[in-house]
């Protein structure tokens, strides 16, 4: 039997702890790595990465635009990183952020969540710009399939309040009111104790009472970019998120990447135990 | 030199009318032209939709999530369906609603608008729940290289209203604040008497009163996708848009795509004639 995400993300972030490299090979990063900026450059970036995450975190998130960028060459290099990334028994969350309505959404999630597809993933990034409603579709491929779902919330951008903190026609912010419709179908195909399937992207420096949000119920994970280098440290995993924390997959990218990729592991180490020293504190 | 985006739009409307043919190649359709579900189907139902639209039309608009669901292999047929898009003169609306932030967002941009990447479009539609401002670099990059990009405003899906008419901080509508935005970038971008190259996604249904929104500042292409099989006809075209119907590009898929292979060039002719029939009254 399936066993459903958001349960698989409790095991792993129990067992292996909140830690989530990022795979993102942009520009700079292949420079440093000596790889080419190319097709064959990002795949053994990914592929090296995946090496190193492999027994020592539960959870990747590979940077769909990075491979994208290299086109349908990009996009099968990404196959082969996914694909090794499972094989390896991480968890694989595509960070695509799709959002479309309909049976063009329906496609999307064909392409990221169906067992056998060739993007398969285990869990999508999506958008709920045209509605969360919009994404229902996605929602249940993700829980027909023992797949997850992470529904952009609020994210740490500057740019990202004057839409995000909007208010909307119940008085909820844009993200609360994203959260909120979410738990609703969290909440109608959870068992009782269990997480959520459909998680939330929730930067890790937002301010969550600016930005409106609370706790989710039932719980689910929170996705949360922005730790490492681009400013929150271990540290703020329980600062900022409190009581939610133990539901966090911190995500870290270039504060881990730039190690290098003889440098990876000892740095995925280090991040592991400063995270750990954290949560038994 | 390179002609800005905003101005062929406006001359391809002039000559050759509002239609825009859109290159939806899902399931149902694949089955009715006796086409595979499979990258291979995919690039024939492309191709063909191409050659029936060149010389007829002026803008075709490929759904990536349709070529997408198959993996890499559907994106080299995306690929192809794009090239012969382009080299037969028609301008390629690749309908991606990519969004993200920062480098992430500058190497959708790179894939999808840079001259030369294997995936160049002359266009790309985007998302912006993580704020406008987040995708000054995918606008800076369609201005560099005569390419353009519409932003998600206002849809027509019924679950669309709740997040993009939430009202911010000044009291616009999110569908308005993301028009004014833009066209603050369009105003400082846009020599005089021309049109932006940043253009915008208002649904054929969509309620300007209650989304809030008015005409951009300056002329901008409106991507409207809805028309024909989903709702709007033609005669809306004047009806909903008022003043603005110069600037709309009205999308049909299925309307025109039902008709199969071999009456797809009738179906074409014909929508063409309506349109300029409603136009010239």
């Amino acid at each position: 039997m399936t066993v459903r995400f958001g349960e698989r993300v409790r095991s792993a972030l129990g067992a292996q702890g909140p830690l989530c490299v990022g795979v993102d090979p942009h520009g700079a990063l292949l420079d440093a790595w000596n790889l080419p900026r190319s097709a064959a450059g990002v795949r053994e970036f990914g592929l090296r990465t995946v090496d190193a995450a492999a027994g020592r975190v539960g959870v990747i998130k590979p940077q769909v635009s990075f491979f994208e960028c290299f086109g349908s060459a990009g996009m099968a290099s990404l196959e082969d990183v996914m694909r090794a990334g499972r094989e390896a028994g991480l968890i694989v969350i595509a960070d695509a952020k799709r959002g479309d309505i309909g049976t063009t959404m329906d496609a999307y999630a064909e392409a990221w969540l169906a067992p056998g597809s060739p993007f398969e993933a285990d869990a999508l990034t999506v958008n709920p710009y045209l509605g969360v409603g919009a994404l229902t579709g996605a929602f249940a491929a993700a829980e027909a399939h023992g797949k997850g779902v992470f529904v952009l919330a609020a994210t740490s951008n500057p740019e990202a309040p004057t839409l995000q903190t909007a208010k909307t026609a119940t008085g909820e912010t844009v993200s609360a009111s994203v959260m909120t419709t979410v738990s609703a179908f969290n909440a109608s195909h959870t068992p009782a104790g269990e997480w959520g399937s459909l998680g939330f992207v929730i930067g890790a420096t937002v301010d969550a009472d600016a930005a409106g949000i609370t706790s989710a119920n039932p719980p689910a994970p929170i996705l949360a970019p922005g730790f490492g280098a681009q400013g929150a440290g271990p540290a703020d995993l329980v600062a900022r998120f409190g009581a939610t924390a133990p539901t966090v997959i911190a995500s870290e990218s270039r504060s881990i990447l730039s190690a290098g990729p003889d440098g990876l592991a000892v740095a995925i180490d280090t991040r592991i135990r400063t995270y750990r020293e954290i949560l038994d504190a």
